[in-house]
This record gives C-alpha cells, structure tokens and sequence, in this order.
C-alpha cells in the first residue's frame, strides 16, 4: 500500500539493478521530430534506436516496463546514463528529484492514477533523462496519461514540434502534474460524501474510510512536496538542458503543484476534522439514547413502584376496599406521568430539538 | 465551492485560454484623469480604447466579465500585455501574485464579498495590469466593490487625482484588502453566536456550521496569505513602475493584511476550540441525563423490590396479618426513599449546582 | 471584545483621522526638566506648547484623549509629525511597532490594565514620538500607569533627570511593559483555580471561562509578540535617537517582554490542557454515575424478579404453602444481594476509590 | 528502555570512561585488503594491531565490546584517537554525529535491530574512526548486521576492494542505515494489525500497544534525524578523508534515510490517528450497548407497569371481572410492544446498521 | 510554583536590587589554587577577599545567599562587576544567558534539585562572574550540588587544579547540567508508573498528577532551551575568558544539554499521550459498567414482565389453573434466560474479553 516496497537487500552493493521477476518487460516506442516532419514508432527494439534519430531533430524515446536489464544498459550506453541514475529509474521508488550529470539532466516524478470505485490509487515513476536532442522517458509499466502530448506531437502546428527537449520534458511533466488534479478533485467530493454520511449515521467502517483517504492523501504529499522543489531548482538554477524560455513554462507548472499543494493541505484538515466530527456525531447519539431510556425509566418506574404497592397482600390496607380507590390511583397515577412528561419536555428533552429548529426558521425568514 | 475548478483539460498545450460557456461577456468602462481633467466613459468597445487616452493622463480601462476571447486578446496587443499574464487573467483562480514583464506589472489578487444570509462567499479574481500610464483591471463578473475609488477619482482635490498608475493601483488593492474587515468580523460574530448556541443546546447541525465556517476561513487563508507575501514583495523590491512614495501606501496596505492575518488565525483558533466546547457541552448533558436515570432507579428499584416482596402469595408470611404493617412499611419506604434522596444530594447530583452557583455568588459579594 | 474595532470606511483616502464620536477631548500635561530645574503643567492648551520648552531641556508632553483633529494636527506641526504617524495615533490599534521618520522616531506599544472582578482587559494604545528634546506620548483615554515615571522625574536625583529622550521613551515602555506582569500573574492565578474548581466540580460555565481566558491570552500575545519585534529592532538597529547607552536599558525591558513571551506560552499550554481536564473529569463522573445506577439495578432487579414469581397466582405452586419457603426465600434474595455486593466490590466500583487511596498513602508512610 | 542510561556519576572529571561492570569484553577482528590481496584475523589482540596493516593497504579493525579499558587505550594510542572521541566511544549513547579530528574523522551511528516476537528493539551505537588507510569500528556487543560488507571484501571483484577507507565507512554506514527499514517496515505492519484489531474489539492493552509502538517510533526518531544531520554534513562540506567520489555514495545514503525519516513521519501520524480511532470505535460500543438497554428497557417497563396495575388488590376493579379482559389486554400489550420495536427500528436502532451496508452494496454495483 | 516571583514593582528605577526580607544572608567561601597549592576557606568576609587572592593563582569565591546589600556592592567593587550583571545577580530568575561586559563574563544558570517523595522541584539562579583570575559564583541560598567541584580542586592531580578559571566555570556549570539527568530520569520513571496506575485504575488525582508533571517538565524546559542557547554561544563565539581548549569542554556540556532537551521533549510526548490514555481507558470502563446493566437489565427485566403477566388478579385467566403451568412457565423463564446470556457472549460482552486474550496467546506459541 505505501508504495515503499522494492529495494536491493541489505547491504547490497550499490549500482545493483533490483528488477523484480514480475516486472513489465520493456516496450520502446520512439517519436523523433522536428517542425517539418514527425518518424514515430510504436514499438522498436533497443538496438534500433542509434538508427532513428535524424539530426536536428527532437527524439522522444519512451520506454514502458523495466523488466530486462540489458535492454536498459543497452539504453545506458547509447544516452550515456550515469549508472547511479540507471539505478534510480529501476529502484523504484525515489523521491521526486532533479539531478544533473555530466550528460544529461535527469528527473524522477510519479505519475498517479486514481480509480475512484476501488478507491485504489496506482502510483508510477516516471524518470525522464533529458539530453541536448532527445529526452528518454521511462515508466514502470504499459499505460500512461501522456496520450494528449503525443497528440500534440502529432499535430503540425504546436509549440512542442517547433521546440526542442527541455519543453517536451515540459509537456510531459506538466501533463503528469495535472493528472493530480482530479485525484485530489475526486478525494475532495469523498470528504463531503464522508462527512455527510457521518453526520447522518456514523459506523465504524467510515473510521477505515477516514484512514484510507488520510493514507492516500499522506501518499500524495509524499509525491508533492519534492515535486515542488524539483520544479523550483529547475526555475531557479542555471542548467545547460534547459532554456530561460523553457524554465518560464516550468514555473507555471511549480504554480499548478503550489496550488495541488494548497487543496491538498486543505483536504488534510477536512480529514482530521471528520474524526472529531464522528466523535461529536457518535456522542451526539449516545446523548439521544440516554434521553429514551431515561424518559422511559423515569416515567414508569415510579408508576409501577405504585401499582406494586396495591398488589401486596396485607390484611389491613383501607384504601384497597374503597370503591373509588382505583379510578383516582388511575388519576394520580396519570397526573405523575404527565407530570413527567411535562418536566421532560420543558427540559428540552423531548421533542426540543425539531422545535428550536422550526422556531429558527422562523428567524431566519 | 473551494474555488478551484476552472482548468483547461490535462494536457492541454499551454497559452490556452479556457474561457467558460457561461463567462460574463466583457463590459469596459474607462476613466482617464490628471489633476486637472477627468474623461469617463462607462461602456466602450475594446477597439475604440487606444483613442480614448489622453498623453500625461493617468487611465483606469476596467474590464468587468471575460467572456469574450478576441476582446481580452486585443486589449492585450493595446496594452503589450504578456500572453503568459493574460492566460493567468482568464484561467482563474491564480494565487494572489505579483509578477514583473517587461512592459508592465501584473498584479492578481482576490475581491471576496460576503453574504451573511445565505453564508455564501463570492470570490473573484481581479487581475490589474500596470503600464506607465494606465492601470487594466480584469473582472471575473459585473459588481465589485471599488466604488469608493471611483467617487475619489471623481472628486477634484483627491490626492488620487493628482498621482499617477501606482497609486491607482494602491487605491483598488487597498479596498479590496478593505473589503476583508467586514467579512472577518461577521464571521467572528458568527464564532461568538455559534459558541452560545452550542453551550445552550448543542445539536448536529452546528456541527456542519462550524465546518462550515472552518472551510470559508481556510479559503480566506489561503487567499490572505500570499496576498501578504505580495504586498511584502512589492513594499520591498525595487520595481519600475512602482514610486518610492507608492510604496509607503503599500506599506500601509501591507500592515492591514498582516492585522487581518492575525484576526484570521485567532478566527481559527477560535473555531478548533468549538468542537472542543461542543464535546464537552455533549458529555455534561449526557451525564445530567445519566443523573436523573439513575436517581429515579436508584429510588424507586429498590423500593419496587419490597411492594413485591410483600405481594407474594405465601401462605405463611405473619407480617401480612399484622395490623400496622402496612403503614409501617410505608414509613420504612418513605425513609428509604427520603435517604437516598439525602444521599444523592449530598454527592451534588440533585440541586447541587445552582447551589454551588449561588453560593459562588455569595463569595463574589 | 477583540480591540479591533476602529477603522475608516471601506476605501477612505489615507490621511483620514478617524475619530470616533465618543472619543475623550484631549488633555495635555507637560512636563520641562533638566538635572537642575523641573518644570510642571498640568493641564496646557496645544498652542502654548511651543512657549513652554527651554533650550537644553528635555520635555515630555503627554496627550491623553484623542477627541479633537484640531489639537492634533496643531501638535503635529510644533513637532514635525509626519501625517502617516498621526494616522497611526489615531486609527487605533496599530500593532506594536517602531518607525523612523526624518524627523522623529515613532513608536506603538499597547498599555494594559486588568480588572480581575469584571474580567475585563483595558487595552489601550500608546503612541510616542521622539525627538532630540521632546517625547510626545499620545494616549487614548485618561488614567494610565504611567505614574511611577512622573514620580521619578519629580525627585531630584534620579538617572530620569540626567538623561535625555530616549530614556524617558525607555521608561515610559519600561513601566508600560511591567503592567503586563500582575495581568499574567492574576490569569495564571484563575488558570490555577479554574483547573481546582474543574476537578472538583466541572460546568458548562467553565468552558466559557476557558474560552475568555484563552481570548484573553490571545489578545496578550497579538500584543507582546510585535512588542519584542519592536524592542529587539531597537536594541540591533542604530539610530540616530537612541543612544547606545540607552540601548543597554532597552536590551533590560526586552528581557522582560521575552519572559512574559515565556509565561505566556505556558499559559497557553495550561488552557489547552484544562479542555482536556474538563473531559476526563466529566467523563469520570459519568463512569461514577453509571456505576452507581449499575449497582443499585443489577442487585435489585433480579430480586424484583424472584418476588414477582411468588406473587404469581398459579393454583399449583407448591412452594407456596411451605411454612418454611418464606424465611428461605428471604435468606437466598438476602445471599444474592450480598454476593453481588461483593462481587462488584471485588470489581473495584463500590468504595475502592478510598481503599486505593488509603493503601497508597500508606505506600507513601 | 528509553536507551539514555549509560553516564558517568554527576561532577565526574571528562576523560572519564564510564566501562559498566557488565560491559562486554572486547574481541577485536581485522580485515586488510587492497585489490590483490585480503588478510583477514578473526580475532586478535590489541598490541598485535600494528604489525598486521601492510602498507598501500586499508585496514577495517572491528572492535566489538568495550569492557577493557587498557585495549580501549591502546587502540587510542595506536590510531592517535583523540581522548574526548574515545570518551564518546565509550559512554554511550551519544547522538549520531560526525566530528572531524586532527588525525581522523570521527562517526557516531546507532545499529538497530527489532525483534518483532518481544518487540524488543535492540539499539546499539557504532562508533567509526576513519584515517588515511583505517577504518576502526567500536561496537558495544559481539552480534551485528555488518556480515554482508565482509562478504564484499572476501569477494575479490568488488569495488569495495578497489577503493579506500572512505568507501569501506560508506558500506559500514549504509548497511547500518539498511537495516532501519525492515523495522519501520515492521512496525507498519505491525501498525495496520492494530488498527484492525481495534476496529474489531478494542480492549485496554491496545493502549499499551500504542504507546510502545509510538515509543519506538521516537526512538528511532531520536537516531535518524541527526544521522540525516550526519549524512548531509558528510555530503557536503569538504573533508579531507572523504574523497569527492565517495561523497556521491554517501548522498545516496543520505536519501535512503530521508526516505526513513518520511515512512517514520507518516507512521507517527498513523499511531496519532489510532488512538482517535480507539475512541471513536469504543465510544461506537458504547452507543451499541446503550440501545440494546434501551430498546430492552423501554418495551418492557412499561409493560411490567401495567401488570401491575391489574396484579393490584382494589376490591373494585370492573375490569377484572370480564372474561375478555385478559386476553383483550395480552392484545394491547403486544400492540405496545410490536409499535415500540417498530419505532426503534424506524429509528434506526434496531437492525438498521446491516440494512444501511446492503443498501450501500446496492448503490455499489 | 512557577518560579517567576521576585521583581521591583511597576516603574522602579533600574538598578534597585529587589532584596526580599527573607533571603538568606550571604556566606562567602573561597578557594584559591595551582597545581602547586590550595588555600581553602569555608567562610570569609566579603572585606577579607582582596587579602585572600595570591597572584596566577585561580580563586573560587562562592557567595550562597544574597540577603545582605552592603556584601553585594563591596563584592561588585573588589570584582568591577557591572550593575547591571549585579541586578541580574539579585532579581532572580533571569533566564540562563551569556553576556559579555568589560571586566568580565556573565553566566546565568538554574541549578535544579527534585524532591521525588514531595514531587517539590528546587530551583535555584547561579550566577557565575569569570574574571582573568577569578570565578564568583551567586548562589540563592545555601547547599548546593557542587561538591564534586570542590572535591576535585582538593585533589593534586586533578586537570581542573593545572587550568584556569574557564575550566573552572566548565566544571562547575557541567556539574549543574550533569543534575538534571537524574531529576528527567525520575520524572520518566514516575510516567511510566502514572501510565501504568491509569491503565489499571483511573481516578481524578491522576489528571493532577499529570498536569503537576506537565508544569515541571514546562519549568524544566524554560531552563534547558536557554541554557542550551548559551552554550551554543560559548563554543561558537570568540571571547577573551575562555581558551579554544576550554570551549571543547563546553561543547561536550553543549551536547548533554543538547540530549538533555530530547529526552525532555519526549517526556512531553509521553505526557501529552497520558491524557489521551486516561480518556481511552475511562471510556473503556465505563463501556464495561453499560455491558453489566445491561445484560442485568436486558435478562431480568422482560422475565419479571412475564412473573408480573401472572400476578393480574383477571378472574378468567385459564394458564393459572392447569397445574403444569407454573413448572411449565419456569420453564419458558429459564429459556429465555440463557438464550438472552447466549446471545449477550456471542455479542462478546461476556467473558469475551478473557477468551480473546487466551487465544492470542495460543496464537503467540
């Protein structure tokens, strides 16, 4: 669930590729383009790509699983990966980060997806290695969110296709970045549901509930918050890979992951105080129940103390021979339950509550 | 509700404008001053603009709606505005901002009007952009709350009148910072109102007040907070088309937000120590509930016990022949039920508080 | 309640003096000394103040009330006021803050008095302006503490007379400053007795007294916090009105605000911990209530029982015409009746509480 | 167990080493390699140290235990360790550090091991002196979970062999800090058991769970954010042991415990959370067990009352007497009965909780 | 209790030494050392001192008690102690600080005793003035925790007789700090204890245990935050009294303030939880009181309906004459019983708890 799993053993010695058996074997699809022609394949071998890239142009090269390590070191050697940065986008996860190396700029981010019947959220890593004429995309399995800046590759007329790595790295990061916005979007409209339903009958499965989406929201801040600084050094640093021009876009994006940052500390205290909620809610009821039980109690014992009374067997009670006796014990008897009644209510205990709120409506009309 | 919906789609390529079906079309009123002259014209087409200012004039072009997207693009050629200030103009809300371009300052901050009645809170974005000779506002919606500088501009002997574009722009943001006083303060009375009521009768439903005020507090942070760091920006950086003398007024509008920040976050602390108060409220009428409950059945069970015990059917039971049994129990019972009483009493659960109240009092004297 | 009532309109020019009607008509007392000679008024009018200063002297004109614009802008101009500072005099409450303008320095602190009967906190701005030769202190209302400074001033041989400005401005903030330790010192007093009387016997009406304490605290801090700010502004900063002489002292009353920053905190701390109290206390006694109902129900309720079986009127109960069933019957209700009287005793809920407490004692011989 | 005992007595002059009696006496192993070769000493003894470092070669001297003071001494004199190092060596714990001396670098780190049947958390502090050519280790007990670098170094191929005593303490280290994640990993495993536990019974010891769990989350808290401090300083600052390609390895480990100090952060807001969530399920219990009482209480009290009513012995009561009374009254008290169930079920009270989850089903599908 | 009593009142000239009537009158000691000689006093005349001082030799001159004015001012001249140093001496408790006058160094610190039968925390103000050849140390009253100090300066061989006053103070001041290791060590035992107590059986003096503990480790802090602070600026700052090998030492007193400050902080976690323990735990038990009511009620009250069914005197009640009815109706009673305890330990309110217990226990073999 914390997405915290896959890890060399202890003690392993660094540069070592932990591919786990089920991993995704590797699927390369290229698009190499410039603003007067596009070459894309959906799906080549790693030996392949020296072929493909034409100079001047931008390649895209973009791979889906990580499961078959010569494929990667086949990759390595052909962009000249740093090892140590190789070893990042297999190790999965790492945190959210921005690194140079001698040759290529390289950035890891997660890319999510929330299937909101399930409430289950799938978490990627997405490392994208950055060059002068091609930037290297790779994600941890098949299917992605990235489908509309291939779209935009596509067509004729865009920014992307007039401009060279460091806005494709910036179409797909911005891309990635907004696919948050409708998780948070979707967890946002579940807190409401939430509270409502507590408010209108809390149970103990909305405790897990809560837990869930602070889970999920603890998740998302995990993402977020080194999102955040990646793309501020990235607008704040000199870099070779990227331009000044380029940088002004990614500020936009930093905007965009301030202000998921923003919801997302909201929603966190919409979270802690749904549990105080269903503590007040469950009290609130508890409180309701007592009401009944001590309405009732109050009421008919004393009653049925009295009725005891005249149902002992002494010879001597006056009282049970005289013929009007027992109208006027149903009389006094009567008198004390209304009487009850009465005090209950003017404490507020019986329907007070439907009251004050009908004589405020009255108010506010 | 949260104020954060309009986006263009995930991916969307940047630059596009994603005006809404339902935008507001542009009205444009214009004033253009000095100290010696005012020209206002209070509807005008976006193309009639460049003939209307006058050189060594200040002018205020006020565009109410974004509705129509041709307008806000020729305004922005009129004005040189940046296309990156006018996306941020449209695809609203932007966090309060102040960013430099080479032809002008761009301004975003956030005008809020609340409605009491119906605890609704508009917010809306006004972006200003401030040239060397003119101030453009953009409005969300027709309505605002920036009469009182209209009346200034209009008025002769206004300083106003007699200064140029930063002070305008001092003038518009200082009364929308204005315009928070008031929503703070109900807001308050509402805490102050809530606070009674819940001490008084608490119930469910303020429950989903203090919730509520808890999210339109929030949102007031999250606009008041980089609204601060705005005006800090501004007050302290040189900037060209910002006086000396200008920044003193900002200074001064700075000191508001900081004194509106403070009330906020004692708003706050206000609203967590309510569900605190309602807790308790709760578990002091739970437990009055449970007094009464337990008076009555402490009194009457027992007693209930013995009126059946002598209403068993042996054959051998003396005390059933004896002349003054019957009386005798009664006076058996009475004590019973008059020593308990005495008991619950003395424990305090039984008249004990406005006794200690009255007694209190006493010692006040 | 909160002192941050007093404002101009929405969207008033700056440079409006916002006097409010009921505000005190000004009285100016003056006071002219050197070593040598002590010059006293009580009672001036504004346009004599100019006659009243020697040479070499050093005065200190106090303004208490701020009911009339006239006398204001006239000592405004003997003194060289900048109109931005006057603003400051009047539009009360400024935060704590101290300002160097060209030709004084102008300072805000908060004077506080509290009454302990009526729980009331009287706040109350005093503004200085310090020149080469003269303090001016405005404050709001008449009647301040301030009469330990006159005193020494009025004896001969006190550092006061040796002195200039800027140790008259120490001693003046010095005496200011001191009047908030009794006010800490009574709420830490209430704090103490608040948390007593909760244990002992917890009300509703605790919790509004938690709440006006934890305001009151609130209200202390949005004042003591600025005031460090400004005294540690002062002792860092150089100055062309403070000496560095001076400054040593200065550095003494940051010492003391520092330390009602710290017993502030604490405060603080204590009136969190005491909502926490409230509920384990009420939730206490509630667990005392039931368990006394418990008792009382589950031994009489099952004898309740046993005596209704015997007064059923079945014809064939054989028990019934038992010489002995009646004294038998008595001795099993009386055997059941003890044994859960022991048992719940074994369980801790009938007299444990002093056993526990008397064996710990013991403990403790 | 909070690991804070070891001390000298109270005004002890420093230089003083603090050997317990039980201290463990040391056993002192040696591993000398470079590329070509290994000579590895399983044990020996403290003046043999000298004549096994060859020189050219690094020299890893393993001292585990540290109940000799004279070894301890001839170590010091050996490597020219600083007395106030070796006083850190000894008088455990110290905090995780890294202090640079004349002749060597000195590391402090705490080793952890978490027995998950006792939940005992074995916590051990490592004590690194790094020279030119020696890294020498102190432990306080035999037993570590350094096994895997010593197979790195018998292993002839290994960049360990290749390089200095700079990489040998980067293995030391990020072994070490390895070993932190099984544990957080238990723990969270741990945590999730819990929590469900509560959900389903929650019982007193689940308290004493929380607070062991939330202890030993402290304490491991308590070591990784200053071996952060550690690791960042290493990265860093320049030094003259650590060479610049070493200081890349050591910011990887350096990641490894942000990402530690991150599930141990978002671990301690689950353990927070538990304990609402404690509350909450038991105030849920509670609840429960209110409306059986009351449902029980209610249907049958005032049924029993009327029993009573006509158990009672008025010469004069009509009713008794016709023969379709009895029957006629069993008909009424069940229409009491069966009205009171319904209403507690319209309620809510009764079964509603099932229904409520299978409607929800419904919606789901 | 908290230690922040004694101050000149409101406006007092600085410079007054607020000498309380009950203070204790000043006892000088003195000890004067090399390496070579020891000339010990146990008491001296503040006149005296000057005589008693042999040139490059270190002095101690201890003063315990500060009730004597003319002793102050005779000591201040024969030191050149500042005024202000001399006040902080005298209007105790300053906060622990480091100040630096001409003549000398100015040390404040609080010297901590626990009285863990009386739960009484002794806190007393040392006050150290360092001088080139001298350390005067201020004491409040007399008997203090220095003795190992002076047993140290008795013997010969010791650093503390070979160094100068900068050691001195370092040992004196690390004594200091070393005592407030055993005083954290006891309130964690006394936490441990209160934690235990509350989980087996809560009462109200428990939550004043718990705020008492509260307040001391409060106090606690306010000492070692500072202290800490002053130590930081010791080792950091250059500074004419004390040597570079001096400030080593210091820094290793740094560190024990530094762990001194983490075991307190985790104190306060722990209290924190306490509150939440007592609240869990009493909710605990009072949800066990509801499950015997209960269960009494639930089982008891629906059979004494059916015995009270068959007390009605109704003449045609046909079941009261068939003579299988009353053993048959025992019957019925008896089934209704147990089915009712069946069902209430199938709910788990009865002897669940046990059973669970007992089978996690199986499941732990």
């Amino acid at each position: 669930m914390a997405y915290t799993k896959r890890k060399p053993p202890i003690g392993a010695r660094p540069g070592t590729l932990a591919i786990p058996a089920d991993a995704t074997p590797p699927v390369i699809a290229t698009m190499c383009y410039s603003a007067e022609f596009l070459d894309e394949n959906a799906e080549v071998h790693s030996s392949q790509i020296g072929t493909l890239h034409r100079s001047g142009a931008t390649s895209w090269v973009d791979v889906r699983g990580l499961g078959d390590e010569a494929t990667l070191w086949e990759l390595a050697n052909q962009f000249n990966i740093h090892p140590l940065a190789l070893e990042d986008v297999v190790n999965v996860p790492q945190r959210p980060k921005s690194e140079l190396y001698p040759d290529h700029q390289f950035l890891v981010i997660r890319m999510m997806q929330f299937d909101a019947a399930t409430h289950h959220l799938d978490v990627e890593q997405v490392s994208l290695v950055i060059t002068e004429d091609a930037v290297v995309t790779f994600q941890e399995r098949l299917g992605d969110i990235l489908d509309p800046v291939r779209k935009r590759i596509r067509d004729n007329n865009t920014r992307i296709r007039k401009s060279g790595t460091d806005y494709l790295a910036y179409a797909i990061i911005d891309t990635i970045v907004d696919g948050y916005f409708p998780i948070l979007e979707t967890l946002g409209e579940e807190l409401e549901d939430l509270e409502q339903e507590i408010i209108d009958q809390p149970s103990v499965e909305h405790l897990s509930e809560i837990n869930r989406v602070k889970g999920t929201l603890l998740q998302l801040r995990r993402s977020l918050w080194p999102t955040r600084d990646m793309l501020n050094s990235i607008v704040r640093d000199d870099n070779p890979f990227f331009t000044e021009q380029a940088q002004v876009y990614f500020r936009d994006t930093y905007d965009h992951v301030y202000q998921l940052v923003e919801v997302l500390e909201s929603h966190r205290e919409v979270v802690s105080g749904l549990m105080n909620t269903y503590l007040s809610v469950q009290s609130n009821r508890t409180n309701e129940v007592m009401k009944v039980l001590t309405i009732m109690a109050s009421i008919f014992i004393p009653l049925t103390f009295i009725a005891g009374v005249y149902g002992m067997n002494f010879e001597h009670m006056p009282e049970l021979k005289h013929p009007w006796a027992y109208p006027t014990l149903w009389g006094v008897m009567s008198a004390m339950g209304i009487g009850l009644f009465i005090y209950f209510r003017r404490k507020g205990w019986i329907g007070n509550q439907d009251r004050s709120l009908s004589s405020k409506r009255k108010d506010a009309l």
